[in-house]
Protein backbone atom coordinates (compact mmCIF):
# COMPACT_ATOMS: atom_id res chain seq x y z
CA UNK A 1 0.00 0.00 0.00
CA UNK A 2 1.69 3.53 -0.89
CA UNK A 3 1.96 5.86 1.13
CA UNK A 4 1.28 9.37 0.76
CA UNK A 5 2.47 12.44 2.39
CA UNK A 6 0.49 15.66 2.43
CA UNK A 7 0.58 18.83 4.31
CA UNK A 8 -1.71 19.83 7.25
CA UNK A 9 -3.54 17.49 9.37
CA UNK A 10 -6.72 15.07 8.38
CA UNK A 11 -9.16 17.46 7.19
CA UNK A 12 -7.21 19.52 5.57
CA UNK A 13 -7.45 20.52 1.78
CA UNK A 14 -4.47 18.87 0.85
CA UNK A 15 -5.76 15.42 2.22
CA UNK A 16 -8.67 15.96 0.39
CA UNK A 17 -6.56 16.20 -2.84
CA UNK A 18 -4.72 12.94 -1.72
CA UNK A 19 -8.24 11.34 -1.99
CA UNK A 20 -9.58 12.52 -4.93
CA UNK A 21 -5.87 11.54 -6.72
CA UNK A 22 -5.07 8.17 -5.45
CA UNK A 23 -8.74 7.21 -4.18
CA UNK A 24 -8.88 5.67 -0.46
CA UNK A 25 -6.41 2.55 -0.70
CA UNK A 26 -3.76 4.13 0.54
CA UNK A 27 -2.10 5.56 3.87
CA UNK A 28 -2.44 9.23 4.22
CA UNK A 29 0.57 10.68 6.01
CA UNK A 30 -0.13 14.18 7.70
CA UNK A 31 3.06 16.77 7.86
CA UNK A 32 3.09 19.57 9.43
CA UNK A 33 4.95 21.68 6.55
CA UNK A 34 5.48 21.78 3.37
CA UNK A 35 9.08 21.02 3.81
CA UNK A 36 8.49 17.75 5.65
CA UNK A 37 5.85 16.42 2.67
CA UNK A 38 9.36 16.78 0.23
CA UNK A 39 11.69 15.34 3.02
CA UNK A 40 9.52 12.75 3.88
CA UNK A 41 9.16 11.44 0.18
CA UNK A 42 12.91 12.24 -0.10
CA UNK A 43 13.49 9.78 2.66
CA UNK A 44 11.47 6.90 1.59
CA UNK A 45 9.12 7.40 4.52
CA UNK A 46 6.37 8.53 1.73
CA UNK A 47 5.92 7.42 -1.78
CA UNK A 48 4.20 10.41 -3.30
CA UNK A 49 3.72 13.82 -1.65
CA UNK A 50 0.67 16.29 -2.50
CA UNK A 51 1.74 19.60 -2.12
CA UNK A 52 -0.67 23.05 -2.94
CA UNK A 53 1.51 24.93 -5.63
CA UNK A 54 -1.01 27.80 -6.54
CA UNK A 55 -4.60 28.86 -5.60
CA UNK A 56 -6.72 30.75 -8.58
CA UNK A 57 -7.85 34.25 -6.40
CA UNK A 58 -4.94 34.12 -3.67
CA UNK A 59 -1.63 33.36 -6.24
CA UNK A 60 1.39 31.01 -6.02
CA UNK A 61 2.53 29.33 -2.87
CA UNK A 62 6.10 30.31 -3.30
CA UNK A 63 7.39 27.44 -0.68
CA UNK A 64 6.30 24.71 -2.47
CA UNK A 65 8.87 26.12 -5.72
CA UNK A 66 11.22 26.58 -3.48
CA UNK A 67 11.19 23.26 -2.47
CA UNK A 68 11.21 22.08 -5.90
CA UNK A 69 14.00 23.37 -6.32
CA UNK A 70 16.15 22.07 -3.24
CA UNK A 71 14.76 18.89 -2.83
CA UNK A 72 15.38 16.95 -6.29
CA UNK A 73 12.58 15.38 -6.85
CA UNK A 74 9.82 14.96 -9.62
CA UNK A 75 6.06 15.86 -10.27
CA UNK A 76 4.46 12.93 -11.37
CA UNK A 77 0.50 14.48 -11.51
CA UNK A 78 -1.41 17.63 -10.42
CA UNK A 79 -4.58 18.23 -9.76
CA UNK A 80 -7.06 21.26 -9.69
CA UNK A 81 -9.41 20.78 -6.44
CA UNK A 82 -12.33 23.69 -5.84
CA UNK A 83 -11.99 25.16 -2.44
CA UNK A 84 -14.80 25.83 -0.03
CA UNK A 85 -14.35 27.34 3.12
CA UNK A 86 -16.25 26.70 6.33
CA UNK A 87 -16.34 28.98 9.42
CA UNK A 88 -16.78 26.24 12.31
CA UNK A 89 -16.89 26.12 15.99
CA UNK A 90 -17.86 24.25 19.20
CA UNK A 91 -21.82 23.48 18.96
CA UNK A 92 -22.45 25.84 21.61
CA UNK A 93 -21.54 29.06 19.73
CA UNK A 94 -23.44 31.24 17.48
CA UNK A 95 -21.52 33.56 15.02
CA UNK A 96 -21.73 36.82 16.68
CA UNK A 97 -20.10 35.27 19.83
CA UNK A 98 -16.99 34.13 18.08
CA UNK A 99 -13.75 36.33 19.44
CA UNK A 100 -11.05 34.10 17.48
CA UNK A 101 -10.69 32.83 14.07
CA UNK A 102 -8.04 31.00 13.22
CA UNK A 103 -6.81 29.32 9.89
CA UNK A 104 -3.84 29.30 7.24
CA UNK A 105 -3.14 32.33 5.74
CA UNK A 106 -4.36 31.59 2.59
CA UNK A 107 -7.66 30.50 3.63
CA UNK A 108 -7.58 33.48 5.16
CA UNK A 109 -7.01 35.41 2.57
CA UNK A 110 -9.66 33.58 0.31
CA UNK A 111 -12.18 34.69 2.98
CA UNK A 112 -11.42 37.86 3.74
CA UNK A 113 -14.18 39.55 2.96
CA UNK A 114 -16.23 37.50 4.93
CA UNK A 115 -14.58 37.57 7.67
CA UNK A 116 -14.25 41.79 7.96
CA UNK A 117 -18.26 41.61 8.49
CA UNK A 118 -17.33 39.71 12.06
CA UNK A 119 -16.87 43.05 14.07
CA UNK A 120 -15.84 41.36 17.36
CA UNK A 121 -13.30 38.56 15.77
CA UNK A 122 -9.67 39.05 15.90
CA UNK A 123 -8.08 36.94 12.85
CA UNK A 124 -4.83 35.10 13.75
CA UNK A 125 -2.71 32.97 10.71
CA UNK A 126 -1.68 29.73 11.74
CA UNK A 127 0.14 26.71 9.78
CA UNK A 128 -3.23 24.94 8.66
CA UNK A 129 -6.66 24.84 8.06
CA UNK A 130 -7.44 21.48 10.23
CA UNK A 131 -4.71 21.53 12.03
CA UNK A 132 -6.03 24.87 13.53
CA UNK A 133 -8.82 22.55 15.37
CA UNK A 134 -5.85 21.06 16.87
CA UNK A 135 -3.88 23.82 17.82
CA UNK A 136 -6.81 25.68 19.57
CA UNK A 137 -7.01 22.78 21.76
CA UNK A 138 -5.88 24.60 24.80
CA UNK A 139 -8.80 27.55 24.27
CA UNK A 140 -11.64 24.48 23.99
CA UNK A 141 -14.43 26.00 25.48
CA UNK A 142 -13.33 29.51 24.50
CA UNK A 143 -15.45 31.31 21.25
CA UNK A 144 -12.99 30.31 18.81
CA UNK A 145 -13.66 29.43 15.07
CA UNK A 146 -11.37 27.98 12.62
CA UNK A 147 -11.77 28.55 8.45
CA UNK A 148 -11.51 25.04 7.14
CA UNK A 149 -13.07 22.36 5.07
CA UNK A 150 -16.73 20.70 5.70
CA UNK A 151 -14.65 17.27 6.16
CA UNK A 152 -12.81 19.14 9.15
CA UNK A 153 -15.80 19.54 10.47
CA UNK A 154 -17.10 15.97 10.93
CA UNK A 155 -13.34 15.13 11.80
CA UNK A 156 -13.27 17.73 14.91
CA UNK A 157 -17.17 17.38 16.02
CA UNK A 158 -17.27 21.12 15.11
CA UNK A 159 -20.51 22.94 13.70
CA UNK A 160 -21.09 24.76 10.69
CA UNK A 161 -21.30 28.72 11.68
CA UNK A 162 -20.97 29.45 8.09
CA UNK A 163 -21.16 27.71 4.64
CA UNK A 164 -19.11 28.68 1.67
CA UNK A 165 -17.34 31.91 2.37
CA UNK A 166 -14.55 32.01 0.43
CA UNK A 167 -14.41 35.55 -1.47
CA UNK A 168 -14.85 34.12 -5.34
CA UNK A 169 -17.18 30.96 -5.42
CA UNK A 170 -14.82 29.98 -8.48
CA UNK A 171 -12.28 28.95 -5.67
CA UNK A 172 -9.77 27.02 -7.01
CA UNK A 173 -6.09 25.32 -5.44
CA UNK A 174 -3.99 23.16 -8.01
CA UNK A 175 -1.94 20.37 -6.38
CA UNK A 176 1.22 18.68 -7.20
CA UNK A 177 1.87 15.05 -7.24
CA UNK A 178 5.99 14.56 -6.38
CA UNK A 179 7.91 11.39 -5.78
CA UNK A 180 11.13 10.48 -6.32
CA UNK A 181 10.76 8.93 -9.21
CA UNK A 182 9.75 10.40 -12.50
CA UNK A 183 6.67 9.05 -14.48
CA UNK A 184 6.84 6.17 -16.62
CA UNK A 185 3.50 6.08 -17.94
CA UNK A 186 2.01 7.22 -20.96
CA UNK A 187 0.67 10.44 -21.16
CA UNK A 188 -2.22 11.57 -22.84
CA UNK A 189 -2.30 15.49 -22.23
CA UNK A 190 0.96 16.39 -21.21
CA UNK A 191 2.54 18.97 -19.29
CA UNK A 192 6.01 19.57 -18.04
CA UNK A 193 7.90 21.62 -15.31
CA UNK A 194 11.54 23.01 -15.31
CA UNK A 195 13.26 25.65 -13.56
CA UNK A 196 15.83 27.60 -15.33
CA UNK A 197 18.30 30.54 -14.05
CA UNK A 198 19.25 33.14 -16.76
CA UNK A 199 22.52 35.52 -17.19
CA UNK A 200 22.01 38.97 -15.89
CA UNK A 201 21.79 40.29 -18.76
CA UNK A 202 19.11 42.40 -21.23
CA UNK A 203 16.48 40.32 -23.25
CA UNK A 204 17.26 37.20 -21.44
CA UNK A 205 14.09 36.19 -20.47
CA UNK A 206 12.73 37.26 -23.88
CA UNK A 207 15.33 34.95 -25.78
CA UNK A 208 14.41 32.02 -23.03
CA UNK A 209 10.72 32.42 -24.23
CA UNK A 210 11.51 32.35 -27.83
CA UNK A 211 12.80 29.14 -27.54
CA UNK A 212 9.42 27.64 -26.76
CA UNK A 213 7.31 30.15 -28.79
CA UNK A 214 9.32 29.75 -32.59
CA UNK A 215 8.68 25.77 -31.62
CA UNK A 216 5.37 26.13 -30.70
CA UNK A 217 6.05 24.79 -27.37
CA UNK A 218 2.37 26.35 -24.97
CA UNK A 219 3.38 27.89 -21.78
CA UNK A 220 1.05 27.24 -18.86
CA UNK A 221 2.46 29.45 -16.31
CA UNK A 222 5.63 31.21 -15.69
CA UNK A 223 6.61 32.35 -12.04
CA UNK A 224 9.47 33.82 -10.91
CA UNK A 225 11.61 33.59 -7.38
CA UNK A 226 14.13 35.42 -5.71
CA UNK A 227 17.87 33.84 -5.83
CA UNK A 228 18.91 35.07 -2.05
CA UNK A 229 22.61 35.07 -2.62
CA UNK A 230 22.04 37.13 -5.88
CA UNK A 231 19.43 40.01 -4.32
CA UNK A 232 16.87 40.67 -7.19
CA UNK A 233 18.20 38.39 -9.18
CA UNK A 234 15.28 35.32 -10.26
CA UNK A 235 15.31 31.64 -11.05
CA UNK A 236 12.26 31.11 -13.73
CA UNK A 237 9.83 28.37 -12.98
CA UNK A 238 7.85 27.43 -16.33
CA UNK A 239 5.44 24.76 -16.95
CA UNK A 240 5.03 23.67 -20.55
CA UNK A 241 2.44 21.89 -22.13
CA UNK A 242 4.56 19.11 -23.73
CA UNK A 243 6.46 15.94 -22.53
CA UNK A 244 9.89 16.65 -22.20
CA UNK A 245 10.47 12.98 -23.64
CA UNK A 246 9.26 14.38 -26.99
CA UNK A 247 12.12 15.16 -29.52
CA UNK A 248 11.01 18.67 -30.16
CA UNK A 249 10.95 19.39 -26.22
CA UNK A 250 14.31 17.66 -26.15
CA UNK A 251 15.82 20.16 -28.83
CA UNK A 252 13.86 23.36 -27.00
CA UNK A 253 15.88 22.14 -23.51
CA UNK A 254 18.95 21.78 -24.96
CA UNK A 255 18.67 25.11 -27.00
CA UNK A 256 17.92 26.66 -23.42
CA UNK A 257 20.74 24.61 -21.95
CA UNK A 258 23.28 26.95 -24.15
CA UNK A 259 21.92 30.45 -23.07
CA UNK A 260 20.99 29.54 -19.38
CA UNK A 261 23.40 29.47 -16.06
CA UNK A 262 21.35 26.36 -15.21
CA UNK A 263 18.29 24.35 -16.12
CA UNK A 264 16.45 21.83 -13.78
CA UNK A 265 13.87 19.48 -15.36
CA UNK A 266 10.95 18.04 -12.72
CA UNK A 267 9.38 15.98 -14.97
CA UNK A 268 6.07 15.27 -17.75
CA UNK A 269 2.58 14.48 -16.05
CA UNK A 270 -1.18 14.48 -16.91
CA UNK A 271 -2.89 17.64 -17.07
CA UNK A 272 -4.72 18.48 -14.02
CA UNK A 273 -8.30 17.26 -13.75
CA UNK A 274 -11.16 19.30 -11.62
CA UNK A 275 -12.73 17.85 -8.61
CA UNK A 276 -15.19 19.58 -5.74
CA UNK A 277 -14.15 19.21 -2.04
CA UNK B 1 4.85 69.13 5.57
CA UNK B 2 3.79 66.54 3.94
CA UNK B 3 2.01 63.40 5.22
CA UNK B 4 3.99 59.92 4.73
CA UNK B 5 1.22 56.83 4.96
CA UNK B 6 3.78 53.86 5.66
CA UNK B 7 2.49 50.07 6.62
CA UNK B 8 3.25 49.21 10.45
CA UNK B 9 3.92 50.58 13.56
CA UNK B 10 6.62 53.26 14.97
CA UNK B 11 9.81 51.51 14.19
CA UNK B 12 8.92 49.61 11.04
CA UNK B 13 11.30 48.92 8.28
CA UNK B 14 8.72 51.06 6.33
CA UNK B 15 9.25 53.92 8.49
CA UNK B 16 13.29 53.57 8.16
CA UNK B 17 12.27 53.68 4.07
CA UNK B 18 10.29 56.32 4.57
CA UNK B 19 12.72 58.39 6.49
CA UNK B 20 15.21 57.27 4.35
CA UNK B 21 13.78 58.31 1.36
CA UNK B 22 12.02 62.13 2.60
CA UNK B 23 14.16 62.81 5.18
CA UNK B 24 13.14 63.91 9.12
CA UNK B 25 10.50 67.22 7.54
CA UNK B 26 7.79 64.96 7.45
CA UNK B 27 4.52 63.80 8.84
CA UNK B 28 4.60 60.21 9.32
CA UNK B 29 0.98 58.27 9.47
CA UNK B 30 1.59 54.44 11.07
CA UNK B 31 -0.93 52.79 8.93
CA UNK B 32 -1.80 48.99 10.19
CA UNK B 33 -2.22 47.39 6.15
CA UNK B 34 -0.63 48.16 3.01
CA UNK B 35 -4.51 48.26 2.28
CA UNK B 36 -4.48 51.30 4.53
CA UNK B 37 -1.68 52.83 3.22
CA UNK B 38 -2.80 52.78 -0.02
CA UNK B 39 -6.60 54.00 1.16
CA UNK B 40 -5.21 57.05 2.95
CA UNK B 41 -3.08 58.25 -0.20
CA UNK B 42 -6.56 57.53 -2.68
CA UNK B 43 -8.59 59.73 0.16
CA UNK B 44 -5.91 62.40 0.16
CA UNK B 45 -5.57 61.66 4.23
CA UNK B 46 -1.68 61.05 3.22
CA UNK B 47 0.41 63.03 0.16
CA UNK B 48 2.92 59.87 -0.18
CA UNK B 49 2.60 56.45 0.50
CA UNK B 50 5.52 53.72 1.20
CA UNK B 51 5.00 50.61 0.73
CA UNK B 52 7.15 47.31 0.47
CA UNK B 53 6.78 45.31 -3.03
CA UNK B 54 9.77 42.96 -2.76
CA UNK B 55 12.49 40.97 -0.54
CA UNK B 56 15.50 39.70 -2.19
CA UNK B 57 15.34 36.59 -0.13
CA UNK B 58 11.31 36.03 0.37
CA UNK B 59 10.19 37.33 -3.04
CA UNK B 60 6.91 39.56 -3.83
CA UNK B 61 4.67 40.92 -1.67
CA UNK B 62 1.46 39.78 -3.67
CA UNK B 63 -0.91 42.69 -1.82
CA UNK B 64 0.93 45.49 -2.96
CA UNK B 65 0.52 44.41 -6.28
CA UNK B 66 -3.06 43.95 -6.16
CA UNK B 67 -3.46 46.69 -4.49
CA UNK B 68 -1.50 48.76 -7.19
CA UNK B 69 -4.67 47.53 -9.52
CA UNK B 70 -7.34 47.89 -7.51
CA UNK B 71 -6.25 51.78 -5.88
CA UNK B 72 -6.11 54.40 -9.63
CA UNK B 73 -2.82 55.77 -7.86
CA UNK B 74 1.03 56.71 -9.23
CA UNK B 75 4.55 55.28 -8.30
CA UNK B 76 6.79 58.66 -7.85
CA UNK B 77 9.96 56.56 -6.65
CA UNK B 78 11.26 53.26 -5.30
CA UNK B 79 14.47 52.59 -2.65
CA UNK B 80 15.97 49.36 -1.55
CA UNK B 81 16.58 49.05 2.24
CA UNK B 82 19.14 46.07 3.40
CA UNK B 83 17.57 44.87 6.50
CA UNK B 84 18.75 43.81 9.74
CA UNK B 85 16.77 41.87 12.02
CA UNK B 86 16.84 42.20 15.43
CA UNK B 87 15.22 39.49 18.38
CA UNK B 88 13.82 41.72 21.23
CA UNK B 89 12.73 41.52 24.19
CA UNK B 90 12.26 42.46 27.73
CA UNK B 91 15.04 43.20 29.36
CA UNK B 92 15.00 40.72 32.12
CA UNK B 93 15.12 37.78 29.80
CA UNK B 94 17.64 35.42 27.90
CA UNK B 95 17.54 33.72 24.76
CA UNK B 96 17.12 30.61 26.20
CA UNK B 97 13.99 31.71 28.46
CA UNK B 98 12.39 32.92 25.45
CA UNK B 99 8.69 30.59 24.78
CA UNK B 100 6.91 32.66 21.98
CA UNK B 101 8.43 34.94 18.75
CA UNK B 102 6.25 37.23 17.13
CA UNK B 103 6.94 38.96 14.05
CA UNK B 104 5.25 39.65 10.33
CA UNK B 105 5.59 36.49 8.37
CA UNK B 106 8.71 37.80 6.05
CA UNK B 107 10.56 38.80 8.76
CA UNK B 108 9.87 35.10 10.16
CA UNK B 109 10.45 33.87 6.95
CA UNK B 110 14.15 35.78 6.57
CA UNK B 111 14.82 34.47 10.29
CA UNK B 112 14.03 30.99 9.44
CA UNK B 113 17.18 29.58 10.02
CA UNK B 114 18.03 31.38 13.40
CA UNK B 115 14.67 30.76 14.45
CA UNK B 116 14.83 26.94 13.82
CA UNK B 117 18.10 26.71 16.73
CA UNK B 118 15.49 28.25 19.18
CA UNK B 119 14.25 24.79 20.45
CA UNK B 120 12.16 26.51 23.40
CA UNK B 121 10.31 29.22 21.12
CA UNK B 122 6.94 28.77 19.14
CA UNK B 123 6.78 31.38 16.36
CA UNK B 124 3.72 33.01 15.92
CA UNK B 125 3.43 35.31 12.27
CA UNK B 126 1.77 39.04 13.58
CA UNK B 127 0.81 41.90 10.84
CA UNK B 128 3.97 43.63 11.76
CA UNK B 129 7.39 43.82 13.19
CA UNK B 130 7.58 46.43 15.00
CA UNK B 131 3.74 46.35 16.41
CA UNK B 132 4.21 42.86 16.84
CA UNK B 133 5.88 44.82 20.23
CA UNK B 134 2.66 46.54 21.18
CA UNK B 135 0.30 43.69 20.03
CA UNK B 136 2.09 41.71 23.03
CA UNK B 137 1.34 43.97 25.14
CA UNK B 138 -0.71 41.59 27.18
CA UNK B 139 1.62 39.15 27.64
CA UNK B 140 4.36 42.07 28.98
CA UNK B 141 5.93 40.59 31.73
CA UNK B 142 5.98 37.00 30.07
CA UNK B 143 8.90 35.16 27.84
CA UNK B 144 8.14 37.00 24.74
CA UNK B 145 10.31 37.84 21.90
CA UNK B 146 10.00 39.41 18.47
CA UNK B 147 11.62 40.16 15.89
CA UNK B 148 12.01 43.54 14.25
CA UNK B 149 14.54 46.41 13.29
CA UNK B 150 16.77 47.82 15.86
CA UNK B 151 14.99 51.06 15.61
CA UNK B 152 12.52 49.41 17.36
CA UNK B 153 14.32 48.75 20.55
CA UNK B 154 14.81 51.90 21.01
CA UNK B 155 11.62 53.15 20.77
CA UNK B 156 10.09 50.27 22.64
CA UNK B 157 12.46 50.08 25.23
CA UNK B 158 13.64 46.50 24.64
CA UNK B 159 16.48 44.30 24.86
CA UNK B 160 18.63 42.57 21.59
CA UNK B 161 19.00 39.57 22.38
CA UNK B 162 20.35 38.83 19.39
CA UNK B 163 21.29 40.68 16.29
CA UNK B 164 21.46 40.27 11.99
CA UNK B 165 19.40 36.91 13.03
CA UNK B 166 18.38 37.13 8.70
CA UNK B 167 19.27 33.44 7.10
CA UNK B 168 21.28 36.00 4.27
CA UNK B 169 23.12 39.62 4.84
CA UNK B 170 22.63 40.45 1.69
CA UNK B 171 18.73 41.05 2.55
CA UNK B 172 16.90 43.84 0.87
CA UNK B 173 13.45 45.21 0.57
CA UNK B 174 12.64 47.06 -2.23
CA UNK B 175 9.80 49.82 -1.27
CA UNK B 176 7.47 51.87 -3.66
CA UNK B 177 6.21 55.44 -3.24
CA UNK B 178 2.71 56.32 -3.82
CA UNK B 179 1.16 59.34 -4.67
CA UNK B 180 -2.49 60.22 -6.81
CA UNK B 181 -0.39 62.51 -8.92
CA UNK B 182 2.20 61.32 -11.33
CA UNK B 183 5.83 62.12 -11.50
CA UNK B 184 6.53 65.63 -13.65
CA UNK B 185 10.08 65.67 -12.17
CA UNK B 186 13.21 64.93 -14.58
CA UNK B 187 14.29 60.93 -14.21
CA UNK B 188 17.74 61.06 -14.56
CA UNK B 189 17.69 56.67 -14.52
CA UNK B 190 14.65 56.32 -15.20
CA UNK B 191 11.94 53.24 -14.46
CA UNK B 192 8.31 52.49 -15.24
CA UNK B 193 5.76 50.10 -14.07
CA UNK B 194 2.59 48.88 -16.18
CA UNK B 195 0.95 45.79 -16.09
CA UNK B 196 -1.76 43.88 -18.43
CA UNK B 197 -3.76 41.51 -19.15
CA UNK B 198 -3.04 39.17 -22.56
CA UNK B 199 -6.15 37.11 -24.34
CA UNK B 200 -5.73 33.56 -23.09
CA UNK B 201 -3.94 32.11 -26.56
CA UNK B 202 -0.94 30.49 -26.99
CA UNK B 203 1.99 32.67 -27.42
CA UNK B 204 0.60 35.65 -25.93
CA UNK B 205 3.88 36.47 -23.60
CA UNK B 206 6.13 35.73 -26.21
CA UNK B 207 4.35 38.43 -28.31
CA UNK B 208 4.15 41.02 -25.44
CA UNK B 209 7.80 40.60 -24.28
CA UNK B 210 8.95 40.75 -27.97
CA UNK B 211 6.78 44.24 -28.11
CA UNK B 212 9.87 45.19 -25.55
CA UNK B 213 13.10 43.42 -26.69
CA UNK B 214 12.44 44.60 -30.15
CA UNK B 215 12.78 47.97 -29.20
CA UNK B 216 15.23 47.50 -27.03
CA UNK B 217 13.77 48.57 -23.67
CA UNK B 218 14.75 46.61 -21.26
CA UNK B 219 12.70 44.55 -18.21
CA UNK B 220 13.60 44.77 -14.80
CA UNK B 221 11.52 42.54 -13.22
CA UNK B 222 7.97 40.51 -14.12
CA UNK B 223 5.55 39.80 -12.04
CA UNK B 224 2.30 37.11 -12.21
CA UNK B 225 -0.73 37.80 -10.29
CA UNK B 226 -4.14 35.82 -10.34
CA UNK B 227 -7.28 37.07 -11.83
CA UNK B 228 -9.85 35.51 -9.28
CA UNK B 229 -12.89 35.73 -12.01
CA UNK B 230 -10.88 33.77 -14.50
CA UNK B 231 -9.24 30.66 -12.68
CA UNK B 232 -5.47 30.18 -13.72
CA UNK B 233 -5.46 33.67 -15.68
CA UNK B 234 -2.54 35.96 -15.28
CA UNK B 235 -2.05 39.76 -15.03
CA UNK B 236 1.53 40.42 -15.64
CA UNK B 237 2.85 43.63 -13.91
CA UNK B 238 6.49 44.58 -15.83
CA UNK B 239 8.62 47.16 -14.67
CA UNK B 240 10.82 48.73 -17.42
CA UNK B 241 13.82 50.50 -17.47
CA UNK B 242 12.38 53.39 -19.35
CA UNK B 243 10.35 56.64 -19.06
CA UNK B 244 6.95 55.93 -20.01
CA UNK B 245 7.11 59.91 -21.44
CA UNK B 246 9.82 58.72 -24.33
CA UNK B 247 8.23 58.45 -27.76
CA UNK B 248 9.41 54.99 -27.98
CA UNK B 249 7.99 53.70 -24.63
CA UNK B 250 4.61 55.76 -26.03
CA UNK B 251 4.90 53.16 -29.39
CA UNK B 252 5.69 50.45 -27.56
CA UNK B 253 2.55 50.66 -25.21
CA UNK B 254 0.52 51.45 -28.27
CA UNK B 255 1.86 48.34 -29.65
CA UNK B 256 1.20 46.51 -26.01
CA UNK B 257 -2.45 47.90 -25.97
CA UNK B 258 -3.31 46.91 -29.75
CA UNK B 259 -2.74 43.08 -28.42
CA UNK B 260 -3.71 43.02 -24.93
CA UNK B 261 -7.13 42.67 -23.06
CA UNK B 262 -5.79 46.02 -20.67
CA UNK B 263 -3.17 47.83 -19.94
CA UNK B 264 -2.84 49.82 -16.61
CA UNK B 265 0.23 52.49 -16.14
CA UNK B 266 1.46 53.28 -12.87
CA UNK B 267 4.05 56.37 -14.26
CA UNK B 268 8.25 56.27 -14.07
CA UNK B 269 10.50 57.04 -11.21
CA UNK B 270 14.10 57.32 -10.45
CA UNK B 271 15.71 53.48 -10.12
CA UNK B 272 15.73 53.14 -6.43
CA UNK B 273 19.30 53.91 -4.45
CA UNK B 274 19.99 51.40 -1.93
CA UNK B 275 20.12 52.65 1.89
CA UNK B 276 21.36 50.74 5.08
CA UNK B 277 19.12 50.19 8.12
Amino acid sequence: MSIIAFQGEHGAYSEIASLKYFGDKVKLSPSFSIDLVFNKVKTGKADFGVVPVENSSFGSIFETYDYLSKYDLFITGELNLQVNHYLLAEKKYKLDEIKKVYSHPQALGQSSEFLKTLKNAKIHPAYDTAGSAIISGPEKGEPVAIVASKNAAAIYGLKILKANIQNNKENYTRFLVISKKSNKQKIASPKSSICFELQNVPGSLFKALSIFALRDINLAKIESRPIPQKPFQYVFYVDLYADLSEQKIKNAINHLEEIAVSVKKFGAYETGKIFRS
